[in-house]
């Protein structure tokens, strides 16, 4: 992605490695700071993921398998790697989908770095051509809502849901984008928002409980967000609040659809209760940006994440096209 | 309401009048700081409902009331004082109700302060009976969803949503309470979480867009809020929020109640598009306490309040009874 740091443009990914050192950008800054953080272990990057310095289900795959790496250059026990870096999270079915190619290709003896390296190419590439799935289901004029960060920087570059959207853009067309600003952590406001405005694009945030009376109101025309993971019916989980947005656009006629490379479907489940969902520290929602918003001794509850029933997707956009619900187990037998 | 200073329990109303100021309790500061704001003026007390040192649909009627007195003691023009409190904001019933109310008793010879004073009592007792009404809704083990905040620091004590909730709970009906925090002004982290502390109820504060996970989970029992105006086919407007709450309930068979006044109702209209939504400041949205959480430069929207049609309304919470959507137009016959 493009980003302009001290006046200059240039070029970066969300996540690399260069010099036996993982590097990626700290997501916890932006948009006030943009700033690389480094990690010289497989323990540094559990933690860099566990923190949230890099988050997005696909994102966090690419880190991982950059753990990976700097593991088996470390002579690591690769399973004992695998096993830190799979406790850090435990939604994102990328996370596992990474740890598992990279644990086949260091027992098959391949280079770890490059087999790290492939893998995030090859997710790069892969969101590109969700973009180019998912393009012309945008219309020119049109308005689309997007929930949390499914952009560049949810990924290795491009986005998910934000791939489109990118493409469209660039190829002219005009799109409003309405940003639910994503309470707790904010990627909305922050990290959306952000992308959006490197690029040029048209936006607006909003507060999350607003989404619903633009979309009463006709105001949007699609909505398109990412997923952490998908089961073989269709039922995903991803950021809290998308099962709503759902909800909400079926009941008012807006189709639904949910942008994931074919590495965040899970076909060894097929119901949203099995889908293990993180409840991440009370104090995200009891605090924004270390100032107290609640009473002293306030209880919270925070689940990082949500699941919508597959009934209420109209689309998947993958790399392999675009799925109904009903033809997500189709995919299983596609090779990634 | 019961509320503990410096160790001390006192009990306040959420609005006043002594020796000729109004009173209440600034709302803004909450839950950090617990102060009391006089208005000398009724310009004060526009500023006040302009700023939301008062809130709620009903304490800004009570608070104009008391500010019509004002006016009159000062002998301003009763026209020019009610047309100066009406342009404070636009959405809430109330605030029209009883500045008309006023108008008619200071044109009538009544005293000014008797009449606020008597409008505000009335509100009280409304409000207790709003409770009696409501409290059978709620089975003892239940669990409520509520937004915003539509307790007695919304009215001038007990609440409207709050009424049946504190009514239940000191028949001793164990309950347990999902607060919406109410983004963008934290409503209910900062007030309804605060209120029900004082009171002893179990609660836990949730991200809005939480609210569906444990509706499609079966983890609520029913939602039950407030409302700032209802028209005569039971389409309403109440915080920004409150229609999304309102489809999940109905996808999710779980009963939806909203609890209001007779004077918050408008049987002058009947469809929610001609209820005036207030659109605040964007910068309510992209800065919260006074920390930017957005990329500078970044547009934002930000509706006050949301609308929903009446079908989607189980029961409204009167102090005249339970009324269904469609037996709402008959409150318009029955005498405040």
């Amino acid at each position: 992605m493009k980003v302009r740091v001290a006046g200059r443009l240039r070029d970066y990914k969300t996540v690399w490695m260069e010099r036996g050192r993982v590097r990626m950008i700290d997501q916890r800054l932006l948009p006030e700071r943009f700033r690389i953080h480094t990690a010289r272990t497989v323990g540094e990057v559990a933690k860099a993921i566990r923190e949230m310095v890099v988050r997005g289900a696909p994102a966090i795959g690419a880190a991982a398998a950059y753990g990976m790496a700097l593991g088996a250059l470390a002579r690591d026990n690769v399973m004992k790697d695998a096993a830190l870096l799979l406790r850090t999270r435990p939604t994102a079915h990328d996370l596992s989908y990474a740890v598992r190619e990279m644990e086949r290709a260091i027992r098959s003896g391949w280079d770890p770095v490059a087999a790290a390296q492939k893998y995030a190419r090859n997710l790069e590439a892969v969101c590109l051509e969700i973009g180019r799935q998912g393009e012309p289901l945008l219309e020119g004029g049109s308005t689309v809502l997007t929930h949390c960060n499914a952009g560049a920087l949810a990924t290795v570059d491009h986005g998910t849901a934000l791939a489109p959207i990118r493409r469209a853009h660039r190829r002219k067309k005009r799109l409003f984008v309405y940003v639910d600003e994503t309470r707790p952590r904010l990627q909305g406001a922050k990290l959306t928002a952000w992308e959006l405005k490197q690029e040029g694009i048209d936006y607006a945030i909003i507060s999350d409980s607003a989404a619903g009376y633009y979309l009463l109101q006709g105001k949007v025309d699609c909505v398109l967000v990412g997923a952490d993971r998908i089961t073989s019916s269709g039922d995903f989980a991803n950021k809290v609040g998308t099962y709503p947005l759902a909800v909400l656009a079926k009941e008012n006629g807006v189709p639904f659809y949910v942008a994931a490379p074919r590495s965040t479907f899970d076909f060894t489940i097929d119901h949203w209760k099995q889908i293990p969902i993180e409840e991440r520290d009370p104090l995200e929602v009891l605090k924004i940006e270390d100032r107290r918003i609640a009473p002293v001794g306030a209880e919270a509850r925070n689940p990082a994440f949500d699941v919508t029933p597959g009934r209420y997707v109209t689309k998947f956009v993958t790399e392999r096209g675009l799925f109904s619900p009903k033809q997500v187990h189709g995919l299983a037998s596609v090779k990634p």
